[in-house]
Order: structure tokens, then C-alpha cells, then sequence
């Protein structure tokens, strides 16, 4: 089985790693937190003390990391991928990031002889856990394929957006019109249960009608609707008030970028933001509901 | 077959009576331009010269009329309905207004003996011609259950959204909530496609994930995603911006009546005006997008 | 000296009543609540047990009520003032109310005889009870200048807007910019403060620049910066944000009348409006930084 | 006198050199378009071919750049003023550039002996030229001493704001607030005027009440309300659009990395990129009345 070098082992990187190890690949592990390294050694990985020794034997490194900052250090600074690892080595980033960077890093690697993919997720902790994640990738065809026996073993869907940042960018799209649906639903459940409508009964018409959204029918926000999602169980689990302020965050930063007008989005993130720093970052973000429809 | 009273025989009314008429039913029209009631007379209706004509002798009146102040008119002036009609007659108001005149209206029916449920529609006008309109209706069990086999020979689908004023609440809930999918769908798709991603690509992958929604999978706005929309049309045809503006303009009025708040439907409201006053009333409401994209 | 009949004492009505009394007039006093009447009685002026009874012999009638359905009850009902009063008095309603329904009451009265004004006031309770209110008047020149010496025994800046419901229009409109002014001030300073900046530096920097606004000048949000301001006393007396959000909602029902597009102002009444909700009602409107600067 | 090197001869550099040269300073200037040299030279200005050699003998060194791209390239640059400038130069970054930048190269700067100040101004193209600019400084209390005598060549008024990156902040802070105030004033203004009150009158009642502002008071976006302004002539010269979205392109990008809400910030960004985008960049930027206003 090929060498792996896995970078950032956190709580979609942990899962993820883990479900490589199970497949049967050769997985050397790194993390900032000795913690989650010792973890994965339980379950078979070999530890790596740097970044340097995670990557210098790889036939593939995955990264999956907090920001920009962590991304650009890891692939290019002193001690990084690009210096460490063996020229053709596949490089996939699972990190959600700017697709700025994300281009900076694959063009940077590409001249460096580097196979470059950015392959942020979707799913969750539940889904890295299940290895059921999707996958948004950027990249060129050829890459793309190679990665795919690796991916597989994370992830059940798999979106090949464009080239590099593309994967990014189609992941924030998604995120920020997920953001303006979750407010749009729950002011339209909140504004029919002001006039007595059984919420129940509106999100049934609306369901079957022409402002039917995945917000609306997999994830409703109004308690009470849904079993089995964060609305039913006071907003706890699910994609955290922080997470979304992260990815409107992204958004804002590509539009501004391009100045591509995003008016709904910016103040869907205006409002994360709000109900953010209200104090309820670690709720999910169907939460949002509740600062709407306050009486 | 009963006798049914119309009164509204526009874009709207005019094939919703044509379908009555067809059914079998003894049809009076009444319309304040004369020409709209000569079609009616040449199917096989009777033509009333007034309101007070038209439902005198009905068992059934259907109005489908352009806004609150009509409605009020037809129902509640001197020699309106309530004055004019039999009482038990069962009154059927298809007309997109306020709430509060919907139950107004509906309330005072009550009183004087007859049986009254607000019935918005949509569908469009394709929809009224092949009688397959969707009703959102408010009013009493008993009552909706009585006029199932009359709207039965206009549409397809039949939603009771609770008692009276009910149906226009869920019909403006969805309407505002498929203004802001639209908007935030143009958004994302724009700001994927200045990052130089295919808007069939990017498309695909919203839809078969968390972002997906009506407006992107049913109606997309963005040129040369889909056929048989109106942006395959130059936006011509569908549901214009003018009319969106309108249904906007009752979903502020209601909320800003029970203080709820729609900070999204609201900023869609004011896009919506601006793109209207900027000389498109009349294009499909998609073309919001031509706004968000000009470039 | 002239009979005033006088109806609504509450915080505003009361104090502004007593600079009457106090002036000279001879006043004949009523309110729903009895005990608002009394403290007139104290001093000095003739308790009335009815609309009817406060009004019928007086030669000039004011009004100070909560919102449209008073005033068109105390007008218009049975008992009302238009038949109640004598032709030819002056009527002046200092209630800040929608501009239909000043237009709609000032034109029943004049097709009746009487002499209209709508004068809705600024300055809040502390200018009610030093007599030094701001009153923004709607209305036909000769008739305000026949109001003039009896309003300036309760105020000291006169603005003549236009026509009837014109004073209520202008009202609003300086209304809801202010609320702009304020939310957009908070962000301004929030947003330097964030940067390490100094307040009062900021605030100073700003004043003498194009940023320059009454909320920052003479009314900044910012504890620390100002003496004397509500944020110099946790916001407590002032204009409290229950009615800001009321004439916020009065601007939005004009804006929608005429389809006059108001983003800004209309984000700034879903702020207040969440803010309101969120326990703040009765806190004084330029709280609204601590919505925007929660950190 | 004192030795200056000035990079940059744009619109606003140009003439400020030009006021330097004709106080009697020795200037060496340099820019990418010759023609802007050859002006200063026939001024009694020494040409310069490069950045470099227009600062290595200089004592002063006074930069006026488009934005971070140039200021980064000028200042750190293989031959850029921190490698070819004398140590203890005085460098003075009149730009208007993201305070990270400005902290980034002042910084750099310093730890190389320099003494840097950012100074971005406000007074436009005018301003430039009657050297009545306004200075916004961020730096060392004892630097901004140092520059004061020849800044007060330039400009009128001299704000210090804070430390390094403060100028900056400031300016974008009162940029923000401007926009916010401007289209709340138009808003307003519209209003009122789609009621039928003249806007003359309806600007000079609010310009006596809480809704006073700068630009209602100074820049009445309104045509007919004010002479010498933007608004009489077809909004010709002024601000231009363009710019107030690259500065609301850099206080959306500020208050993004600090999570600092800006909502009516933000969403004041969104229609100055869709008026910028509909065709009106190079109008001034009163001229968003006219997207408001268009009925």
C-alpha cells in the first residue's frame, strides 16, 4: 500500500486519518497536539515530530487545517511540503481556505514538480467519521483521478469544480447560499407562526411549493417540524454559529476580490456575526432562528 | 350544475372562469372592462352588468381580483356581494391581498350568513389555462371541503393553511422566501462564475448539495443552464418583477404588522424595487441577476 | 383667554397641557386614564369625562395620542371631535402617526369646516416639559399661523412642511435617517476602537471630517466620549428604541406606499426591531452599539 | 532646504509635489508614467528614473501610490525605498492602503531604522491643488512632529490618529460612515419628496434636526437644494463612485479581520458596486441618489 503523510489530525482530520489507517495505507502522522498523534499511533499510524517527517517519505500528503496562515506555512515555509516532500508526490488539501491562497500554493507546488489538488469537505465530523464526506475539488483532470482510490476511503461524493480554488470557491458558494437560505426559511416559518400558522403545516405548503430549500426540508430550524436535527435537540451538534461565520467570512473576502455584488450574502454574514458574538458561536448554525423570531 | 358567480376576468380570472364554464357549470361574469366578459359569453356564459348581477342568483362566487381596495369594493361596498349575494352562498376569494382584508372580509361574511375562504393561487397564467393552479387556502374545514370540487376544475394541488387569512400568509411566506432563494442563488452562481467556474458546473454541484433550493434547480437564472426557463428566453414570460415587487410589498406590510422581522426578505424587497424602477417590471423575476451580474 | 379642549396626557400630552395651563388658557382636559386628568385638575384646568365634553366648546382642540387608531376614533368616531366640536375651531394633532391617516382625518375635518393642522412634535419629555419641542407642521399657511401663538407656549422651533400629513412625512423622514445615522456612527467607531484607536479621538477625527453627523456630534453612542448623553448613563432616559422601531415602522409603511426604495433605512428598522426584541425596549436608541460592538 | 524624494505624481501627487516645489524643497520625483515627471520638472523638480534613485539621497520621502500592491512593491521591493534610502529618512506614505499594509511596511521601516508615518488624505483633487488637504496620521508621536513642517505645504488640517496603520483606520472609518450617510440622506430626501414636499424644504428641516449630516448639509445629493456641489452639475467631479468602493472595499476587508458587524457599512458597499457596475464609476458618488430615486 502507498506511503501516506497526514497533516492535521484535529476533529475532521482525526476521523479522516483514521478511516486511511483502516483501509490498510501506510500513514505517518502530524499534528501541532502530540495528543491527537498518539491516537492515530494507537490505531497504526507512525508518528512524525515535524511536518519534515510526516511528508519526506510520502507518495500522497493530505492536509486538513484551521486557515490560510496554517496552510501557507505548512506547504511553504522553511520546512515545509514543498521543501520536504519527494518531487510527484500527490498533495491534497482538505483545509477550507481562500482560494487566493489555495491557487498560490497549487501554482507554487505544480512549478515545483508537485501533483496539487485543494479538496475542501462537506459532512461534517459525523461524515469524516462515516466516511461519508464531499468532497469539492479543484485541480487539473489527471490529478484529480489519481487522488480519487485515496478519496474514496474518506468520502462518498465527490465534485470536480474546476481548476485550482476551485474547489474552495464552489464550497463557499454553497456555504453562503446555505446561510441566506437558513434566514430566508426561518424568517418565512417565523413571520406564518406570528400569524398562527402551525409550523408544521407552513413548512409543508412551502415544502411543495416554489420556495422549497434544503434548509427548509433536511434541516428545519423551527423545533418542533423535524426529528433527528440540531432544532430538535436545542441547536447542539450539526455545522457551529463559528464554522458559517468562517465561511461567510471566505465569501465576503472572494466577492470583494472580483467585486462580484453578493448584497444577501454579506448580510447573511452581518447577521452570523451578530448572533455569533450574542454568544452563541458553539450552537449550530440553524440557531440563527432564534434571534429572528425572539418575542 | 350549481350557478356560479365570477367576478375578475383578467389574465388570471379569465381562463380559471373559461374552465368552469367548460366543466359544465352555469357561469355569470362580471369584469369592469367589458371585452373580458364577450370571451366569456362566447364559451357559454351569461353576462352580468354589474357585481350585484353577477352573484345575485349564485350559489357560488369566485373573485379574482388585483388588490385589497377591489376586493373590499366588490365585497363590502353598497351593492357589493355581502349586500347583493344569497346568504349560505359560498364565497370564494382567489385574489392576492393582505391578511388583515382577507380576514376582514372574511370575518364580516361570516357574520351575514355566508361561507368564505381565501384561495390565493400560483401557477401563472400557464397554469390558470391549464387549470393546474396550486391554492393556498385559508377558511374553515367544512368550508374548504365544500369548495374542493369547484377549484378542483381550475387546479392541482390544494393546501389548507389554517383559518381565515391563513392562505395569503402562507402564499407571501413562500413568496418572500423564493425572492431571497432567487436573489441569494444569482449571487452564488455569479461569484462562482467570476472565479471563472462553469454555472452548469457549479449548478450541479449546489444542487446535490446543502445550497440547493427551487430557484436554482427549477428556474435557474443564469443563461445557458437550463431550457424552458425564462432566462433561456431573455427572461421574457414567468413571473414578473413587477408582480414579485407586489407580493414583497404584502409580505413587508404583514410582517411589519406583527413586528416580525425579515431582514433578508426585506433587502430582497428593496433589490426588487430597485431593479423594477430601473425599467424591468416586466421581465421574468430571474433577471434579478442581470443586477447582481452586470459586469 | 381661548378654551383649549385637550386630549392625551400621557408623557408627552401631560407636561405639554400643563405649559397651557400654566400660560394661561383656559383648558378642559380629558384621558382614558382618570388619573392623567387629575394632575391637570391640580393644575388648574377642567376635567372632562368625554371626548365629546372636552371638545364641544372649546375654540381650539389638540390631540396627543399613541397611533393611528386613536386618532381616527378621537376624530372620526361617533363621539369624536369632528361631531362634536364647533365649526371653524382649530384642530391640532401633535401625534406622530402615518401620513394617510393625518391626511385622511385633516380632510374629513375641512370638508366639515374645520381648521387642520398636523403637528407632530420632536424633543421627547424633557422638551415637553420645558416648552422648548420641536413641532413639524402639515397644514394651510393661514392655519398655521393661526396655531403659531398657541404652540409656542409648548415649544420653540417651528418647521412648516408642506400640506396636510406633510409635518408627519418630514417627521419621519428625519426619523429614520437618524437611525442610519446612529447604526452607521456605532459601526464607524466600533470598527476603530477594534483597531486600538481611541474614542474620543476617533470621534473628534470624524467630527471635523465628511463622517460628521448629529448622532456623533451631540449624541455619541460611545460610553466614555460625552457627558450628559444617554451613553453616559447606560442609556437609560433618552428616545427609547421601542420608539425608534415605531417610527422606523412609520417610514417603512410611507416608503411602501409610494414604492420610494429605502435599503439602509429599512435594514436599520430590522436592527432596531431585533435589538427591541432582544430586551432592549426601553433602553434609549443609540444602545444599539452594543448590539454592534459585543465582542 | 530639505532634500525630498516623492514617488507617485498621479491626480492627487502631482499637484502636491508640485506645492512642495514651490515652497522652495530640492525634489527629486519619480513615476511609472514619465509625462507626470516631465510636469514636475519644468516646475524646477530633478527627474528620477527609478524609485531608487529618487530616494537614495533624499532626507524626506513622500509616496502617493493606487493601493497595496504599489506600496508594498515601492517600499519592499528588490530596489525599493527601505533598500536604497538613506537610514533615518523620514518616509511618509500618503496612499490610502489596508491598515495591514500600512502596519506591515511601517513596521519593516522602523526595524530598519526609518522614521514612517501613514498619511493618507481627504480633500480631493482640489484639495491637492490649494494644498488644503486634510492629513490623517498614524505613527510616533515624535514623527509625526517631524513631518509636520512639510505636510503643512500640502494641507490645512492634521489629525494624529494613533499608531502606525491609525491614519488609515481613521480614514476608512469616516469613508464608511460617509457612505452611510449618503445614501440614508438620499433615502430621506426621496421620501419626502415622493410626498410632495419640496426638497428644499424638507433638507433644510432635517438640516436643523437629528438627521443633520454632512451630506445633506455640505453635498446635497438633490439637484435644485445647492450650488457649487456635485448634484447641480450632473454630478460632475467630486468623489467619484469608483473610489468610495475601493475605500468601502477597504473598510469591509478591516472590519472583516477583526469580525467588527458593519451591517449598514456593508450594505452601503453593495450599491455603490451596483451603481459602480451600472455604468456610473467615474460620477461622483452623490450621484447614488439617482439609483434611489429613478421612478
Amino acid at each position: 500500500m502507498q506511503q501516506i503523510g497526514f497533516v492535521g489530525l484535529g476533529n475532521m482530520g482525526g476521523p479522516m486519518a483514521l478511516n486511511l489507517v483502516k483501509a490498510g495505507y501506510h500513514l505517518t502522522a502530524y499534528d501541532v497536539m502530540p495528543e491527537a498523534v498518539h491516537k492515530l499511533v494507537a490505531a497504526g499510524a507512525t508518528a512524525a515530530k515535524t511536518v519534515a517527517d510526516a511528508v519526506s517519505a510520502a507518495e500522497i500528503v493530505i492536509t486538513m487545517l484551521p486557515g490560510d496562515t496554517q496552510v501557507k506555512q505548512v506547504y511553504m515555509g522553511d520546512k515545509g511540503v514543498l521543501n520536504s516532500g519527494k518531487k510527484k508526490t500527490l498533495l491534497i488539501d482538505c483545509s477550507t481556505i481562500s482560494a487566493q491562497v489555495a491557487q498560490d500554493v497549487a501554482i507554487a507546488a505544480a512549478t515545483q514538480g508537485f501533483d496539487m489538488i485543494d479538496a475542501p469537505v462537506s459532512g461534517g465530523t459525523s461524515g469524516a467519521a462515516s466516511a461519508t464526506l464531499t468532497f469539492i475539488i479543484g485541480g487539473k483532470n489527471a490529478v484529480v483521478e489519481r487522488a480519487k482510490p485515496v478519496l474514496e476511503k474518506m468520502g462518498k461524493n465527490f465534485f470536480h469544480a474546476g481548476d485550482h480554488g476551485a474547489g474552495q470557491i464552489a464550497k463557499i458558494c454553497n456555504n453562503m447560499l446555505l446561510a441566506v437560505l437558513m434566514i430566508g426559511t426561518s424568517e418565512a416559518l417565523n413571520l406564518g407562526v406570528a400569524y398562527g400558522l402551525d409550523p408544521k403545516v407552513i413548512s409543508n405548503i412551502i415544502s411543495k411549493s416554489s420556495g422549497r430549500n434544503w434548509a427548509l426540508e433536511m434541516y428545519n430550524p423551527m423545533p418542533g417540524v423535524m426529528d433527528n436535527v440540531p432544532s430538535a435537540r436545542q441547536y447542539s451538534g450539526g455545522f457551529g454559529t463559528g464554522l458559517m461565520v468562517k465561511d461567510l467570512g471566505l465569501a465576503e473576502e472572494a466577492a470583494l476580490a472580483k467585486k462580484a455584488p453578493t448584497p444577501l450574502g454579506s448580510l447573511a454574514r452581518q447577521l452570523y456575526q451578530l448572533h455569533d458574538q450574542a454568544g452563541n458561536r458553539s450552537l449550530d448554525f440553524s440557531s440563527i432562528i432564534q434571534m429572528i423570531g425572539k418575542r
